[in-house]
Parts: C-alpha cells; sequence; structure tokens
C-alpha cells in the first residue's frame, strides 16, 4: 500500500469510544411487546381547532398516527445502533384535555431484542406531526412558541412473552 | 403537567377515524407468492425506441427492472400501513406490443402476510419508470401527454404454500 | 494497478445501453405545476365502507393523501433517473361513485424540470393505499382480487410559469 | 371504465378531513434560524457512566449527535407534511447535571418556510438515541423504566432573515 | 385495452438483460458471519489531526462507525438486488498509521444469504465519512485531492454456522 | 424538573469530540462538477461474463450504473455530515480490461458546496453492486473472496464555476 509504516491500534483513548450495535446473535425471538406515552401542550384554542377539524393542513389525528406508524417501522433509521425488527401490529391512540394532547403507541414483534424505543419512536413522530400541523395557531407575533411543549415521554410497559413461534 | 383537567378521551366521531397497522402476531409464516401486472400506452414511435435502445436516458427495461426490485423492497415505507417483509425472489418481465408496454412482477416471501402489495408496488414503479424515461418522447408540443397511461394493475395471482422453514 | 492490459472501453452493443440522469444545469428554475389522475375499481360493498368508515385498518382516504403527499417527496427514490425536486406544495382530492374512487394529485415547485412524475408517484401511491387498506374486503374466498384494478392513470396538465423568484 | 355512475365528490363530513402540504411557491427564500432543546431523565449512575464513557454501546454523546444531524435532514420522512428544506447548517450540543441530559440543537437554512420542525425533530432523535444507549442501565428488574423520561422539548428560538442569496 | 395487437414477448437480445433477485426461498437460515476492510490514504497531518481530535467537523472516527453501522443495515438500498437481512451485530474497528487508515467491519445474522455484501458497505461508508470529514485538509490550493485514495476494500472471512435458531 | 443541580456544561476533554454540519449559509451557490473513479479487480471469466451477459443476476453494468446514480443522490444520508445537495446531472462510465472494471462518475450541481463526496459515493456503490451480481462466480470452493477487491478511488477532478443562475 506504499505505506513503510506498520499498522498501529489507535492509542486507547481514542479508541474507547467505540460504537457498536449489541450482539443479539446467540438470544431465541420471543414475542414482544412495548407501549409508550407522551404528550403536547397546546392553546386551548387550537385544542378546539384539532377537535372541530378546523386545521389548515387537514384532520391532525390521522395524520399523526400515519407518521407514528411509520417512525416505528423506520426505528434502526432514526436511532443508529437500533435493530431492524419486523413490526407485526402498532396502534396509536389519543386523549385529549382542554389543552393537552396525549399519544400513545403500542408496539408487538417477535425479535430477539425489545419494542421499547420503537414505541418511543412512534409518540415522538406523533407528537411532532401534532405540532407541525398546528404551528400556525401556536405562534405568537412575534412567530415564536411561547408555550407549546412536548413531555412526559415515557415508557408504560415493556412485555416479553414465550418463545415465538417463528 | 399544570394542566388542571381531568383527561378525556376524543370524541367517538373523531376517534373513530383510526389507523392501525393490523395486528399479525398470532399468524405462522407460510410461504408465499403473488404475481402482479400492469400496462403503459405508448406511442408507437416510442415502443421502437425502446426495442431499439434509441432512448437517451438508456436501457429503459433494465432501469424500470431494477425500480421494480427496490420498489418491491420499499412498500412499507410507500403504502403506510403495510407491514416490513423480507422479500426472497422477485422477477420483472416485460411483453410488449405496437404501443403498449406491460410489466409483470412476481415476488416470494415466507412471512405472516401476503406479498400482493409488494408485487403491485414493484409494477407500479415499473410504469412510471418507463413514463420517466421516454416522457421526451411521449410530450406533444404543448408540453402535455395526450395519449400516455398507465392502466390495468391488477393481482395475477396469490398463493400462500406450506408453514415456511423460517 | 497490477493490471498488464491496456483498459479497453466496454463493446459499442454493450456501452450503449447506458443509464444518465439528464443534464439540467443550464436550464432556469421557473415555476411548475403538474396534476394527474389516476382510478381504482373497488366493490359496491367497499366503496360503502369507505364512505361510512367501516374499514377496520382506519381512515382509507387520510391514509392515502398522506401516502400521496410522502410519495411526491420521494419520487427520486421510486423513479431512478428522477431529479430531486423540492415540492413547495401538494393536494390530493378523492371523487367516488358507485364503485370507483379516482385520486387526483396536484404537485407545484420552483424548478429546472416539471413535477409530473411527481404528481403521477402520488396518484400511485394513493390507489396503492386504498387498495391495501381495503383488500380484506376485496378478496374472494380463494383470496384473489377477481375485481379489483388500479387503472387510467394520466397527467392532466402540466405548467410551466415565469421564471422563479428563487 | 364500465363504471355507469357519474362520479360523484365525496359527501361533505368525510371531504372536511382533507390533508396537504401547504403552498409556500409564492414566498420568497429569506434565511433562516431555529434552536430547540429537550432534557432526558436518566440515573445518576447512567449520568457517570456517560460522562467516563463507560457505556457498552459506545460514545453516547457522538452518536446522538449523529442521529440529531441526521434526523433534522429527514425531518420531511417523519413529519408527513413537511416540506424539503436544504439544511446549511446543524450544531448539536449538551449540557447535563446529576441526572439529567439536556440536547440543543440549532439548524440554518435559505428556505420559503421555517426550520423550527427540524430542531425539533434533531431534538427528539438525539434524546431517543441517548435512550437506546443507556437502556441497559435504565431498566429495573422486571425490564421497566420507572424513571426514565424525555421531556421539555421547546423552541428556544426561531428567526427570519434578509431575503436570501439563494 | 384498444390495441389490436397481440402481445409480442421482447425480442431475445433485449430480454437476455433481465435483473433479477436470486430466489433464496428454498434455502435455510442459517447464522452468518463476514467481515470486510479497507483504507484510506491521507496526509500524514490528517492523520495527526484525526489522533488530536484537531477536526473541525468533529470526532471523525465515531462520526465513521455510525455511518458504518447505518450502512450495515441499509445495504438493500445501496446494492438494488440484495435481500433484505435483519442484522444481529456489527462492529467497526480502526488502525492507523502514519497516513494510512484502516477500516474493518465484522457483520452477524441469521439468514438464508450471506453477509459479505453487508460489511463491504459498511468499510465503504466508514471510509467515505473519513474523507468527507478530513476533505478541509486533504485538498490542495486548487481544491483538488492529489494524494486521497480509498483502497484494498476485500472480503476478509465469510463464515456460516450451524442452522439457525430463528 | 426536579433536578436539583444547576446545569453544567461537559466536561472539556468530552464535549471537544463535538460533530457538526458545517455552516455554509453565507456561501453562494455557485455550479459545481467532479468526477471520480474506481476500480474492481474480478476475475478473467466474470469479466467475460459480464461482456457476453452471462451473469444470472442480470445487466451488470446498467444495474450499476442506477445504484450509482440512487448513491449519488442519496449522499446525505450515507455520510453523515454532507448538505443536501439537489444533482443535475449524474453520468457513470465503466471501462473494462482482462481482469479490471472502472467506473467513473461524473456529477454537476448548482450548490453551495462541492460535489466530490456525491461522485466518490457513486462510484463506492456502482463497483459493490458489481462485486454483488458477480460474487457467485468470484467464490472459491470455501466460499471466500481471494482476489477480488475494490482500490484505486479517487476524485479525479472538482470544478467550480461562475456563480449559479439559480
Amino acid at each position: 500500500m506504499g505505506d513503510p509504516d506498520p499498522l498501529r491500534v489507535l492509542q486507547k483513548g481514542v479508541e474507547g469510544m467505540s460504537v457498536k450495535m449489541i450482539d443479539i446473535s446467540s438470544k431465541d425471538p420471543v414475542s414482544r411487546e412495548a407501549s409508550a406515552t407522551g404528550t403536547i401542550q397546546l392553546k386551548e384554542s387550537t385544542v378546539e381547532r384539532i377537535k372541530s377539524n378546523g386545521v389548515e393542513k387537514g384532520d391532525v389525528l390521522a395524520v399523526a398516527r400515519v407518521a407514528a406508524v411509520q417512525a416505528v417501522k423506520r426505528t434502526p433509521d432514526t436511532i443508529p445502533l437500533c435493530h431492524q425488527i419486523p413490526i407485526e401490529h402498532v396502534s396509536v391512540d389519543f386523549e385529549i384535555s382542554a389543552s393537552l394532547l396525549r399519544a400513545t403507541v403500542k408496539v408487538k414483534a417477535c425479535a430477539k431484542t425489545g419494542v421499547e424505543m420503537e414505541a418511543l419512536a412512534g409518540v415522538s413522530a406523533a407528537l411532532l406531526t401534532v405540532w407541525d400541523m398546528t404551528k400556525k395557531y401556536e405562534k405568537d407575533e412575534a412567530g415564536q412558541y411561547p408555550s407549546t411543549a412536548i413531555g412526559e415521554i415515557r415508557v408504560l410497559e415493556k412485555r416479553k412473552g414465550a418463545r415465538g413461534r417463528t
């Protein structure tokens, strides 16, 4: 290779900062379930618009649901070290109060690793989509968002079943 | 969360418009096959160009075949509620008459759900690609497409085999 | 490179089958618009289900609309030689008769090349999504689709405006 | 098309639930900037591991930074009605306290619409990635996450400059 | 279809240029491993910058590692006829000499076909990323790269284990 | 946030390892061109198969050309800190000798940053695709690749034109 130097391993300090996708090859695929939830704080008038289908960009909850399902499937693209898991079910539910919208995403798969990151990615995408679709109504005159906030994103439950039939 | 209101479920009317990826977790993976077909109506002179490799953008059928294979693999990206299926075989065939090109795509997988949407997505991508590669010859002087049309996209056959070895 | 042979260009026959993304660098960006349309033939009972929100997978038209918008944006992924165009507007409309659903997609951009392939890709994705969401109701007892068909995919109109402000 | 019925527009109730990508074609591109922030609540011992590079999956903050940059670029894939914006700058910063990690993402572009959704998508991806890389240390014996939570995702500032040089 | 001509199969010469994703449906999934390696020739001063973290774009090796893991997962997107394989492990290692950086990627999966293309795609992405992050220091005054080169990309080893537990 | 500690910036050592997408917002878009090249070492019998269209997977050079064009467009996905550049032209050429295939990719765009990474990504994808399509003929009885190698990936030329008309 025209390089007279013997190859030397990088010094320890640098090499320690490795990055790897954990080895799951010796695990058995079992049925997995996870659900996650999160909220977005909106103006009361925005929540009213969502309920009455008065949002210019369209059906907020339907678009957010589709965004969540797609985000669940694309988790290994979004989160670099996630394994690719063939998802077998996704459901997306919304609850709403005067100024808060809660999204809950449930995911199932038969896999060698859990699906909680998939559920969390689905919740995040749903809430970001709600923000995007309602941003026109959330901005103040200076174009800022003084009250809008996404929060409380948590894993509700993670379950691991019997060895899968796959 | 600073929201005094108890969470209330969205009213029925709105909630009824749900979106979900169907639960296939209790199904067994079996071998699956599907083939789909469709046509694109072209000018006779365009068909002649395809046959004689006289298309500026290049080898129309080769590019369309690659587009079909890629589209089959990306079906869960294109069709939001489709499950991710690891495809085991794709073939793409063309038949041609004076002014019609027919694409037929066959797909195989061992999966918990069928692969007809994958075959249909492959056919659509193949035909769109043929259109794109020949659009220069199909446009009239006003830049319109008076005769070009994609049509007759159908599932030819769908088959389900014995329980897969996976 | 350790290869004693002089490099020879591939013989003409093979080389002729080239593939290239057309050079648009000397063109000016202008405002562009295109609309495309297409249909899917469904059972009357399926059309009734769509109208009455009786489809298990959810809101058929909302999901199909989202699929169309996403497909418009992803056209250069689906159709290999398409240029990347920053889309400025997409609308998706549906008309429905007893056994036919028509999708019409309109796209706008300021670009060096037209957006008709984007509109066509949007129509295709919308119709494939309608098929996917209603496939349970379209299949016969043998799991086949005797009557379902996508067709009549055409460009309605393509327009080119004044030199863009971009 | 073998359908004797005249096409009828969908009844109002259904049609009202439209979905569209807002038309920005008549706007001028101007320089845009947005920054967003958010936090993840972690165990103190997990924060210690991040600081001392003791996380098995590798360099948590470097991977989270890459995830954020990629998510900013992929915003129109994740959030269905977002326009495609060519991003000109992304920076990702972290602050850390005993049990909280804060990610701040700043985005610049010259575009016809703002980039706050891009900044928010970057923050979400950074925080999801931190969770994924540390999940082994955050789970309790039952495999649950009693204390981990993503929160406080807000837009810090959004700015619009002079007409861009593009 | 309004086309009086009987469909004729394309003449042999054209039809011979087919494209297909090989049928692996009758194979059994077994555990698979592959490792690949490759090098990038850099200036000595650039290698010094990498070692001392003096590169403006950031942590070169961390970003290259993430790029490699992502590229391994996206192999079926990059290489058109590759099958989709659920990857179970990726590791990325670097060795460095005075003016050469070597990347080695190891991949594991339980699959019906080998994972050497995945390992090669990971190596390529790692080396391209190193180039991108250091290009500022590799260019001469004319903006050219007189000495930078990626080379020696090889498969080190490919192994096939016992029938997988999947 | 229930965290009594004031937020402290991460210690310098860790923070130094930042990652950022370089700010190009103050640059003007100009016309850009870059070409890159690289080779793959193959068996003489494999090269003969490519020339005589005797490769089972299909038309090697056509598929490699499509892979290159797609990889050029997807460069910001593959190389994490690359900016998104709307590509205006891609051409892919091959030269071939007894046991070596050379791919050369030329890219044009009007952009604020150069397109050499795009050209290099195109070359890499073309060569990886050639490997994938011919791997059956390159393996020895032990399933290894004793002679196959990708190498000599270089930037041939990079040019920057007058201020773009965009």
